[in-house]
């Protein structure tokens, strides 16, 4: 008989670092399963073997926590989702708790029923009528009996709480990520008062997931604790951030890099960059860990390796993986032999291989703003014919003198 | 009943177009089920849901070639591997043959054996008992009656022509590929004597595989070409390149980069990358186009919808992929919109994310020669001390003057 | 008989733009002038003829101020300069003022005293010794009859008022320099009350010159102007930064790049920088805009060109500079004189032809904190070694289990 | 009484380093005298100071050549030139003559008379009609007396060949200086062929200036001396190249490279890569080392002190210059100190500051060619509507499998 687990709440209490999985649609997309642009997870019932190989994978790097694949699985999405295939929503969400607990149970796992934001939000639908489709998903979820509820992807704090009002009263933890960076939510609303009214709202677990890259997403979560802090609340805190460097997002993320979401490859993070991150979110106090889009199952296991000291152990996929490149131990080249410590890798910068591409890029869209177009009727009245007049002029000036 | 698949020469002398499948090793260490170092293949025993899933991953992105997964299989690799696992060869390469079989029968695509190059070779021992170890991997593929066989990742030609000479006793075709670029073997031997010297040897196929970027590979089976055809003879034509960029390597290739193995990152090809490969590969002659480390099954969809006008079909994945971003067509922001065309992503110079990081690397240990010692002892007799005392000679010579 | 040229003040107050000069000691360095390490000005002695022709040089460009050549000339800086030649501080300042006054003669410059930051304030001498450091050089500019006085590049706003104190005793209008950043002077004093503290303490006009980039430089003095507004007080605007790109500097400005100051060239600005550059100054309210290390005559241009609309005229040296690149309408290659527009020069990212290089440095020095010694203790203590010793824990473990 | 100089073949015959000037068009139009795009040398009259300064400082760098400001200073050039100074080509020789000629006198340094490549050439004008044009200019050498002359700047041998057939009837020594790479003249004449045909026609020094950066001219230059030993004759070796690196140009050098001529900054070499360049032109047994558009004093001055062991003696403006760096000893920030030592130079990887800039350029112009065209309608032909009709007819071709 499987002992009972620990729940995620008497594992935070007690200071254990629980590690999340990573991200679905983005890993999926390249393995073929999941299409950019709906970014709907019908797999679950279309390729169950291709959802739970992608759940183990992520076991056996570490995770603690197997994630119901069901991003964008509310009903009002999946509806304009442009896909011929006649799934109800019930159907996708019933087969990803079943794949998300088969898995569960081959470790030390829980199942967590995830939400997201909605196309009825966006579309300034009713509170009623947005609740009452976070509240569809949530009654598959108390069905197949999860163990706690995820409200992710959230870049409204307003829509976020609603869902947490939904949720909560399932009597299961609730945990909340907005996918926001330092400069707060669509609206403004900065870090600090988003976490403060998550909290009030009843999420026992806040954080970020998705748009930015590891440290911006961890700078984010300080400030959300900060601001909880200062509110004199206690909560627990998360985050689960995009595995590629972002430094030249605007406020909405990586969604308006010109390389979103089809050229990213150069800006994935190595192990070692997780490393880092893994630190740093460890170090603020941060002890719900993991990865969004982008993060694979090394990445994740670079997480469980880092805090390995914290937790005592590796996970099973260390197996396969030398600690800081140790497996080039035994390399028939002395300068391959060389790369297998710490400090090479830590310090290692690593090269594009891309010349003709530069180091960062300017975001789209939001660029274009009054301030932009008055730049541009400036300049074309100071236009070489103003000049040359000018500079006629000037010549008269100089014969006259 | 299923219909007799035809073979591979069939295919190629009718002048289609095989698609190879990608990396195993490099993909299957980043799911956890392959160590860097040693990157032998006992998942197929161990974990083989892993191993079934990439290959089906690979069949659904349009691979017409199930490469049974045997990299570093053979018997003296096996044995300084480092793994306390007791698992023989044997049961290794018997395990790669079936799963490779069973994903095959689901579509269409071949069963090739793979044989790599040998520490036996590499160690000097002799030709006997090189071909010794290829025999008895040979012995496993004509028992699970591959398709045909795939000599590959070889540094030295000569290594390649006694695989050839054992492999072609099985009575199958036989593909062989060399780990080179367009300055030949480590050897010396240029990439067009390689080609005569494994036509000659018996192989119908020629072409390189790993080690170099993608359009590095296709020049170089351009000379393997052009050699073949020098010495009047005849051939079919495979590549399958890194997807990594490497621009900055010496002959040795990505190994001696110093990003290799862990930080290779920033390196990887974009979707349009392949798209351009798969057409600079097709119009240069090559009629088999895979991948190799790197590659993940989106690289290899990338070659099977570049070449869909030729072929006349596209792939079971491309379910999941509209052409060119098309699947962006819907998306919300104008300017994520506008990203739906192909200008748009053929034009497009991804960025890094990372300033601090440069575009090429300096190639490591090939650089320590004679010729950098002698400088370096240079620079020291033109030291500041010197330079002082040349200035004290001056000032004299100044004052007397 | 030559009119007399309206002063620097009736010049602010009338809404006139006054162009500044550009970066003296780093010209004159790689022109042969000037030690690089001491930037002590004995050349206005020794080479009379170089300092002339620079002036001249930044006249023609459109300079309306020739500032003595007496960057670091107080004698308490030359007394430790490491030069053999035994002149002494009056004879350079004097020799630099007549220079200038030489140069202005030829055209619409007024001259200007100038004094910068002293060893004695560093090593931490009294007020009184400080001050009568300044005396002494104000002593010469008010023989010497200069038209007004810059004290500039101080990087603690307690030695700026101090110099302001002493040169306001000359009648002549004072303006005031410090080489800061957004984040204040070294002391940690904002740049809004560093500006107010130096209007209190009478300068007439105050701004920022030296240690960064353009913009950086900009939106320091914005802040400044916001501090004296909102303090109810009043002045006039200044603006004279580095021609080198520094995104990546820490408070100390360029001083810390790994690249100063030897290898800066890859950062050196455009003329099309400097165009946007001088719009975003006029645009922030600021009429006193020139150039401090790394100016040459050709950017100073390029300010007189942008804002040749505002002021009615072109400076001299344009008769040998199309604007906008106009003096390629004329190539044979198509392709060149498709250069000849604005569109182009705004729109270009150069390349820097480095491939080896990055884009971004990290500053030395201030990062040797004791949080990085801290993690570098951490380092270690989560060593390979203990990730051994904990896997053969998680050995034992399940082999229990 | 001055002591008769060495002429240029006793020195180059004797060993000794001959050390040239560098690039006058580029540094006089930063300096606000030459027009960008007609490049002509009329300030030699109209500011004769501008252009005895620069003489005076390349002087002081170390130049032992004083090359008569005379680029593009034909007849024909001049009259196609756009400027409405009228100037005669004869005024323009002479004074630059004197000019030169002055300042010789004031070091150990040859004036030598310069010839370039004419308009009247490049417009298909009859071979009497070209060289009418070179002795134009010549009879001013002559009159004037220079030391040598130098033919420079051609892209086509066979107009350097008529010009050294005019010069050497001046009886002075010519060297001639093709302004082309590795791959040869414009009509793909490569360089050995090129330097034995300059030889043939009478020249004694021959070698490239111009065009591409550093190593790059000296690896033409190389493959010019072992044409000429093949050939079994004998000459000199001169090298002048861009300040610029381009390692992204194609056979029309920098001019086709996006950059030029007004945004090449980010390019510019730095002093030690000067350093590295004079010691691989030495090495390659080059004599006559020096620079051309780019070069500064600074770079020159780097030649000289870089060869001074090899000499004997560092150039003048060495007393404002502490060897590798040295001018930082006693810099009060220790990690500024740590800057005063040759390794820390030669190693440093200087950032550009440009994170949204790319390291390599795409040269324009040649790219347009017929097989570019195909490419696009190639494209076209495989476009979305193409790919979704195939979509249509895999399906129809599932449905009824």
């Amino acid at each position: 008989m499987t002992p009972v687990k620990k729940g995620i709440l008497e594992r935070l209490n007690t200071g254990e670092v629980v590690i999340g999985d990573g991200g679905f649609v983005f890993a999926l997309e390249k393995r073929g399963y999941v299409k950019a642009g709906p970014w709907t997870p019908e797999a679950s019932v279309t390729h169950p073997e291709a959802v739970r190989q992608l759940h183990r994978e992520f076991l056996r790097a570490g995770s603690n926590v197997m994630q119901t694949f069901t991003f964008y699985a509310s009903d009002d999405k999946l509806e304009n989702r442009g896909n011929d295939l006649r799934l109800t929503g019930q159907q996708i969400n019933e087969a990803a708790c079943d794949l998300a607990r088969e898995v569960a149970s081959e470790g030390d796992a829980l199942v967590a029923g995830g939400v997201s934001q909605t196309p009825s939000y966006l579309s300034c639908k009713s509170e009623d009528e947005v609740k009452a489709v976070f509240k569809k998903q949530m009654d598959v979820f108390v069905k197949k009996n999860v163990d706690f509820l995820i409200a992710e992807y959230f870049e409204h704090v307003e829509e976020a709480e609603w869902a947490v009002h939904v949720l909560k009263m399932s009597g299961k933890p609730v945990a909340t990520s907005l996918c926001i960076g330092p400069d707060g939510d669509l609206n403004g609303v900065s870090p600090g008062d988003c976490a403060v009214r998550l909290v009030k709202a009843g999420a026992r677990i806040v954080g970020v997931n998705c748009h930015f890259d590891p440290m911006t997403c961890v700078k984010t979560v300080k400030l959300m604790k900060e601001g909880v802090e200062r509110a004199g609340l206690k909560a627990h805190y998360m985050v689960q951030p995009l595995a590629y460097h972002t430094p030249d997002c605007n406020r909405q993320g990586f969604i308006d890099l010109p390389e979103f979401p089809f050229a990213l490859e150069p800006r994935v993070v190595t192990r070692w960059d997780v490393h880092k991150y893994a630190r740093e979110a460890y170090d603020a106090g941060i002890r719900y860990i993991g990865g969004c889009c982008g993060f694979e199952p090394y990445h994740i296991r670079a997480v469980a390796e880092e805090l390995a000291p914290e937790r005592g152990f590796l996970p099973a996929a260390s197996e396969k993986h030398g600690m800081w490149g140790s497996g080039l131990d035994m390399h028939t080249k002395p300068w391959v032999r060389a790369r297998s410590r710490r400090e090479y890798w830590e310090q290692l910068q690593p090269a594009s291989g891309r010349p003709t591409c530069p180091s960062m890029s300017k975001p789209e869209g939001w660029g274009v703003t009054k301030g932009h177009a008055d730049l541009i009727q400036h300049k074309e009245a100071t236009s070489k014919q103003e000049m040359q007049h000018l500079l006629e002029m000037q010549k008269k000036a100089k014969a006259n003198a």
